[in-house]
């Protein structure tokens, strides 16, 4: 091929694969549309559509034309970094995509949709023996794939890579490991200690009216762009991406709880922002998406906690939080309601624990699945074994399976893998923070000013703007200079609560 | 082909156009979501996915897989009534599609988002001369489309024949002169009267958050079901089918004038309510669509103005007004309130106007179209022709182009032979009512206990059940036993206002 050729080839590639982020798009808006109103009635002529979108990304995957894209331009001189990565990418999805087979994989996608509404019912009887058939094919689907798309290391690292590349068993072990070994002492001292935080007043009446004026301004001061989003109501709140310049968020208002749509909004603005500042070069191509979950998820936890829950931001943010709700603060002290949205004890629905205990029932899920795909656990052995996890990690046993082993979505849609990237969010979020601090000392006094600027500037600076052009670890060794590990965020948590704890 | 293999191609053939169809759902999806909030940065990308989804559809029309389906099913035996009529309306498409070359059609397309863009300057600047050029090239590239499409009658028959099959220039020449000779001496002689309506009330200030509560309470009782279909906010009102399971209104608040939201939420619920109640068995098919523009234009009038405008429907919601409102009609009695709300005077902007004089707005279009495809009208001359259509039909002359021939944005898409649909929808409405008060009797009772059903139920009976599978003029025919014709209309405009202003 002559130069001028190859680069008829790369444009054309990247036509290509411009034209499937476009599908992709108009199915996250479908997506968008569902979860924040469209009408009852029109959903299942909607899932038509959905049906159609997805096949046109995957049948355009795994066409002949890309195959000869692939094999026209893979290892070629003089593309452009961006074509290189793309490449990769759209690689990994036609081997995936073509080493399962068509009719295993439509077999699995059915049994998929059927699990989860199988999963609901299961857990609205907590009653896991209805499930266990399901999730028992659920993994056995995953087994088969796992040996038809081969594996370094163990299986369950290939599952493990689905969502956080150059994660293993070997580097989950050591540091959840080492990240066990600090907290689990912690939440046993604080179950001891005498103090009583004061947290009635979170549960008072607070309209929703306010509670959403309060939050609009919150998360535009943070950085999120609203003329690249919008903020809607939704059950299960969540951000979407549609193009980097579309990115929403979404939310969900508890009058008796106003942490549920404050926190949780700041969370999701955590994650879009992170979308939005992904370089406007790698637009149309795959490579403008968060590199990974984990990744993602530090963004998120970052935002959340880092800045949401620190004392500095509420030293700016709660004289204004009382003028907006209905009186219950009055009494209460910036101290008393710092400690109190930083409450921390054992419980077991996972979505709702605090900062400390999260990454244990993170661990928990990690050991089970570990032992499903790379030991001898078997599907029924799952509430027992989830029961003595718990009593292990946390101290306590769910009364029944709704509040155990059944309360989570993700096995139900098969996905396997996906739970340890929560917990390395947190490691990532703490690594870079420690990093951070020594470009920005003046961390607090900025986010008690309000100008969250610099510090989104930064996380723009060394994570956004790439995009998926590095992979997880190399940003973290890019940005911080280590390797993961569970140190900094040990520190960050046990700074923060023996402090709030008086231990 | 053996009858099970007619049978099997039949099946192919409506997937197929189920598949365009799917399509076209993505599609008004981003159409409905751009112009209700989608973010303005996203807006450059998102057009790229409408140009790839209307492409696939423009490419399904005119495949060789469709050209192979008209070819083995046109003019067989044993086809169902819905493959039949499918096929009509795909024929239709792929003839046009085909006779326009490719180019040619790009090209024109290319010219319309211009064209638009300059209109909108053009209005801002009221300078036709800006426009005028554009205009040009969009009537000439009309002209070329109608020798290549060929035509009966005259080349704007043609275009006609685009928004209202049937209704040639013989039929609206005969129907609107009949109109006009009624409409023109009534207009004047209210313009002579001495009676004075008492409008004030209807522009003091009126929440916008009541102003909403009342109307989707209004809307639910009319009929509309919110389970297939929801209620936004937007710029310029419209009503939109995703599928008939999901047919989406919208609106615009205007606190000094509740009108604008009240009638015309009224208007969009008459258009939605049609789409809503076709047969299902159409849906997934072109057919699953209101019949033509005019007969659309009946419901959503009818609705409007049969319903809205209607004293006996003020009778049980004038009260329930007063209540959400902030006082303004405390000293205004119901029959003065009716009075006001159909006070009828010329003026300058179509879609301002009454009830009485807004087919002599569109009759000023219809006589310019039809000159400018059929005669020797130049574009240079339209301001001057406008001008003096408006003085002698209204009475009245345009201070400038802006509230004249500017006023509209139909012309500058290429839109024309779309204004007559206008017009034509007020004298269904008022044939098909003539009809069904024989039905009816106690239509105004029925209004009064806010009963709505049963004459919904007669328009889904007789209308909106058939969808596209009967032509505009065959419903009419078959509804009324009558031709199209203005006498019903000119009946009730009379008998209306001759009571309001004593005449």
């Amino acid at each position: 091929m002559t130069v001028q050729q190859l680069e008829t080839v790369e444009q054309e590639f990247l036509a290509y694969v411009k034209k499937m982020g476009s599908y992709g798009e108009a199915l996250s808006l479908v997506f968008w549309d569902l979860r924040t109103g469209a009408p009852s009635k029109g959903i299942e002529q909607r899932s038509e559509v959905i049906g159609i979108l997805s096949a046109d990304i995957f049948d355009m995957s795994t066409s002949e034309k890309m195959e000869s894209f692939l094999k026209e331009l893979e290892g070629k001189e003089g593309l452009s970094e961006i074509t290189v990565k793309t490449l990769t990418e759209c690689r990994k999805e036609f081997d995936r995509n073509k080493k399962i087979p068509k009719e295993e994989y439509q077999e699995y996608v059915k049994l998929q949709a059927i699990a989860e509404s199988t999963w609901e019912k299961a857990r609205e009887a907590s009653d896991f023996a209805m499930f266990e058939p399901y999730l028992e094919k659920l993994v056995a689907f995953n087994k088969k794939f796992i040996t038809y798309l081969g594996y370094e290391g163990t299986p369950y690292d290939r599952l493990l890579d689905e969502y956080e590349p150059g994660v293993t068993v070997e580097v989950l072990d050591r540091v959840f490991g080492q990240l066990r070994e600090s907290i689990v002492p912690l939440v046993k001292q604080i179950a001891e200690s005498k103090k009583e935080l004061k947290t009635e007043a979170l549960f008072k009446h607070f309209s929703k009216a306010k509670q959403e004026e309060f939050t609009l301004k919150l998360v535009e001061e943070l950085g999120y762009d609203f003329e690249a989003g919008r903020l809607d109501e939704t059950v299960h709140p969540f951000a979407i991406t549609l193009s980097q310049k579309d990115v929403r968020i979404t939310t969900r208002y508890d009058e008796n709880d106003f942490r549920m749509a404050l926190f949780g909004t700041i969370h999701e603005c955590g994650h879009a922002v992170y979308e939005q500042n992904i370089s406007s070069d790698l637009m149309g191509t795959p490579l403008s998406a968060g590199t990974s979950m984990g990744i993602h998820e530090s963004q998120s936890l970052f935002y959340e906690n880092m800045i949401g829950r620190n004392k500095s931001f509420w030293k700016r943010h709660y004289d204004r939080l009382k003028e907006y709700s209905d009186g219950q603060f009055d009494s209460l002290s910036l101290d008393e309601y710092y400690e109190a949205i930083n409450e921390s004890k054992p419980s077991f629905i996972r979505i709702e624990a605090d900062e400390l205990t999260y990454p244990l029932h993170v661990m928990v899920r990690y050991e089970i699945e570990k032992e499903l795909f790379n030991g001898n656990l078997q599907v029924k052995d799952l509430p027992k074994v989830w029961n003595e996890k718990m009593e292990e990690y946390l101290g306590i046993v769910p009364e029944n399976d709704a509040k155990g082993v059944l309360q989570d979505v993700h096995w139900s849609g098969g996905s396997f893998g996906y739970f340890p990237s929560y917990a390395l969010g947190y490691m990532y979020a703490a690594q870079f923070k420690n990093t951070m601090i020594k470009d920005i000392p003046n961390f607090d006094a900025l986010l008690e000013e309000g100008n969250v600027t610099p510090i989104r500037e930064w996380l723009t600076e060394n994570i956004h703007k790439h995009g998926r052009l590095k992979k997880p670890l190399d940003i973290l060794r890019d940005v911080t200079g280590e390797e993961l590990n569970a140190t900094h965020l040990i520190r960050y948590l046990e700074a923060k609560y023996k402090e709030i704890y008086n231990l």
